[in-house]
């Protein structure tokens, strides 16, 4: 974990492995499953989760029973119901685990702890979210003005290594799409490229 | 625009008038006219805009001459062209004045040296883009999952005062739909109204 943790810090404010390791504590590192839920709409206890391996991600399932992926979190990437983590309420959405790997889990008392002890992490989170706040803008701009398919061709293109790990009707409820349409999109992808 | 600025980071972090009033060297204060443009696409120089009264909303044209607007900003809301600001690029999007009233832009440089000379910005800055990465999900999340009716319903409830304040036609570019519909929903809502 620690160098996985050290190098997404590292990547927006300068920190020694020494401070990483110091960190550790803060934190539960859970072994996870394919398909594991890690956390569901009811839950009391909404922790933050860090990828140290595999991926996972965050969806909600509608009354008439639609899925829709709001996040996907690769190795390195945090995630959580921010709402609910923040505010302590309970828990929205479902989070889940698309493939076997680890992640951390940190309390929002532990959370809050450290950038009391380590406040360098403000900067880190700063810009952290500053381009989540940047890539939600564009995610929001193309459900506002592109068609499906230049969704997907976008996605596509952004996020090759998704469309091979991931399922695609996970990738389908992400861009709001309906599975077939999806698949029928991708062999039209396959049969263009050389 | 002490006052506005200091009441907004001291929701976040303690700090004194006097800090703020430090601060404003770093700022222009512009006065805008309602429908004033303060920036374009194509723009080399992109600055943030904090504003001090009045209203100001991003958008963009498409090649087919439809409007989408991003964003709004209220008094005491930061707005800008993120990835512009960030990485010195030409300008994406348009910025314009809703109504009548005075930002105070800050150059990407002049934003860089606020932290360096006031590190608590780290703390206000991470708090108030995680409260905006909130709001996008929550956005997303309707985008995905609800019918154009329940989101005109949900601004209106969340938003009273912008259904007043702000013409039809730009909330209808926010919430996809268009102004004909939003008109329609518009007198269907006060009909039912006490």
């Amino acid at each position: 974990m620690i160098n996985v943790l050290h190098q997404s810090i590292n990547q927006h404010v300068e920190i020694t492995k020494e401070e990483v390791a110091n960190m550790l504590p803060y934190f539960n590192v859970i072994p996870v499953k394919k398909k594991q839920i890690l956390l569901s709409p009811g839950d009391t206890v909404v922790p933050k989760f860090f990828v140290i391996s595999g991926s996972i991600r965050q969806y909600l399932v509608t009354d008439s029973g639609i899925e829709h992926t709001i996040i996907f979190s690769l190795e390195g990437w945090w995630l959580t119901d921010l709402g609910s983590f923040l505010e302590d309420q309970q828990g929205k959405y479902y989070i889940e685990a698309m493939e076997d790997g680890e992640v951390a889990a940190i309390s929002k008392a532990n959370f809050d702890q450290l950038f009391e002890d380590f406040p360098a992490l403000n900067i880190y989170f700063r810009k952290l979210y500053q381009k989540a706040v940047m890539a939600k803008d564009t995610r929001i701009l193309n459900m506002l003005s592109n068609k499906a398919e230049d969704r997907f061709l976008q996605f596509a293109e952004k996020y090759p290594t998704l469309m091979q790990r991931i399922p695609q009707y996970i990738i389908a409820s992400y861009l709001g799409v309906t599975p077939e349409f999806f698949s029928r999109m991708k062999s039209k992808l396959s049969q263009t490229k050389p």
